[in-house]
């Protein structure tokens, strides 16, 4: 029987983290389903980035670690309005799967209360390799593309990410008073 | 004329300042509406239980305390989408009440904006009988049990409540991100 | 182990077909839980009754036939955004159940894709004894006291149900055009 | 006292009939709030324009008939989830107002369930003065013209209102199926 | 060509600052939309006025500063689902526009995402003149009364709006725990 | 400059008209985007295909015809709450893209009226190859399998999609009554 994974994230943005993530959960299934979560917000501070540009980033990066584009699902996914129907949303929007990897609390819990079974993914560098640490450098102006793949680095610099993120944070202004 | 009586609660858990709120507004009515609010919300830190099992719990509870079960209902209800919308869902929820029985500022507020009479309950306790000290004593393992009726001590246990509460608190890890 | 029954009906009005199904099930289990569908729904054609006015009809439906009131929750729920979704929403607004019974045929493959075991009812007159063929007499004059049970029928007259229904058919007027 | 008045319309698009429809209404009020309902919905067969094209029919209609713009509000709503909590979802986009003018019998009841005072319009060539109408002749090339101010005419003409009408009923193509 | 612009504000509530802001743009343009922005929220602490109460507020200003109500259009719009989507929101509730008024960070971005041509206003005692500071006084019982017009003034005692934002502040109680 | 084309389809099912038709497209395009529309709906009679079917079908697809996947983006999209956000929100879960394929009138209204460049496809054989007339063909029990690739007969033989189509079209029973 075909082994099909499954992989959630926000990939606010995507980076090395995600990149050694992935590499080890693509060993160990046929087929893996990446989940877009999330996919409605944008232009936030903790969610700077389109589901458009995630999916771009997505695809660079597998490109970039050589996996076969056959075996791999893409899947942009917007929130549920309640917890207890995000995994059947889940399931409505992907390919069948046998096997979710996460080490986040409350995405593990949601799928084993549904029967499905979640397996940890070993930490890579989790201080420095974190999508919070990313938009942390990059608003206080320290080094943030040593944390992405190169392809990825391009991708935020062609859409002006920085400059996108930096304006979410300036102090509410006139109008909005 | 009969006199109806609502009753509204979130039952995060119910514990015994629900008990003893209920035993004192159920003296003054023939019949009582009891609302679960919030009914869509679940596994969130301030809100870990489901609508399904508030109600379990206030079924059990109002058989502890002896009240005739014909008298009441127990109606989950879902958030309104803005607050002055929330009344007439309820309205629109509930058999008809001639009354509303609230401490809360803002519940009472948008009540009497509708020409609803709301009445206020004696507070018993209230610094300890409170779901949010509950939940504050479940997570850092403190005497919960003292502040809920035995019967909802066991509900909690049956579905493992103290263990969901605290994976919801475990720090965001690597796949959300 | 317990075994707890799931129900499910719209009860736009509840009839005599409800009562000899609610009957016929509650032999069977030994809780059972009656779920009023489309909670949100009221004052369209095929959706007269709000939620809170078809609980008072099962309330006193179940009084009439002498049902244990502590054996039965009685539980409006609002329409799913999506079918593949509408099954957990059930799951999260009710107490856990065994078994589910229903003839229609949606509701029970949803049920099933989740793996619960769904059981036929019975039918009882299954041509008159219809919540379509009650509003059908309501509108054209004909006897529909005769398809609810007693106690239904004053609920109905009491909130003037025949003539809302019939206001609901006129003719889309100025205003709106 | 001032009296303030509410009028309801979808608009789709402002004719004749509407004209007629506030010059009676406006002459029994000090203040008049035209309602342009349904806000959300555009590019529809039944609903092909925009709340801001329909807000400017009203702004040209309203000058034509030479009415004071101070006593006159024009609030477009969108529709609510449910029909039990339209009127307050007016009552809350809208200044306070004391009698609401309809002919339609789902706006009359809902208004009156709510304790507000409703009058009816009398109706001006109701056959012809009908967006249905309207609608109808300029998807068949017959004269819609002379059932609308001159005015409008021109907007509807402006915006290239007939040519995006017909497009909206062609036939469902290749793409969507 | 006839040159529209468009202003956005929340008008939470109306203060001097907005008074001076729309006196500067509608010298440069030959009408003015103004848009009440997050209309369908009301009774929280940052957002105590109704959507009603807020344009209420914008005609008296208008009637006030002596702007021709025939050069201005007040819209209230609704929070969008997610931000890439507000702009074209906007776009559908009002007529065509051809520039924004904005000194706010987010809207001046999405807006010129759209291609949209974005200009800043003038401040006007930013420290003091903003809706933060009038809702802070009004709890402290300072002066807020400096702040507005003093038709605003009328409206706010009118509807008891100080109590009302009191209230909203007062701590949660009893049937919320 | 690169070209990616965006193509929109439902896919219910996957059918040789959409086979032949992204065929055309990919020639003329660098890379193409591919949305599912209306990724929400699932066992509906117009809509029985969850959106993780419809991505697999296409998968399958793109891989009999030899399409380059490093060339491809599946992106299911849930349908806008309003015909006028519904192309933004394709622009903010999609790459850029600079041209839009489609025939169905609304669609290329929509893009139109946000300045994207919106070109026809050749149709082949219309009025076999339409999802209609599959779902038709299913359910009256003629030859539908003439109409898909044979990779997409297999799916819809896997998930046993005739018998769930089959199962929407029943009566509506008892319980919904």
């Amino acid at each position: 029987m075909m082994l099909r994974g499954l992989f959630v994230g926000r990939f606010q943005p995507f980076h090395n983290g995600h990149r050694e993530a992935i590499k080890y959960v693509i060993k160990n299934v046929d087929e893996l389903v990446i989940v877009v979560g999330s996919a409605q917000v944008s232009h936030e501070i903790d969610n700077p980035f389109t589901a458009g540009e995630r999916i771009m980033m997505l695809k660079m990066a597998l490109k970039d670690i050589l996996v076969d584009p056959l075996k791999c699902y893409l899947v942009p996914i917007p929130d549920a309005s309640m917890h207890s129907v995000w995994v059947p949303t889940v399931i409505s929007y992907t390919p069948p799967f046998n096997i979710v990897f996460s080490n986040e609390p409350l995405t593990s819990r949601l799928f084993k209360e549904f029967g499905i079974i979640v397996e940890k993914i070993p930490f890579f560098n989790r201080d420095t390799y974190s999508a919070t640490e990313v938009r942390r450098r990059m608003l206080v102006g320290e080094n943030w593309k040593e944390l992405l793949p190169g392809s990825i680095v391009k991708v935020v610099e062609d859409i002006d990410g920085v400059a996108r993120l930096k304006e979410l944070t300036l102090p509410d202004s006139f109008s909005k008073r």
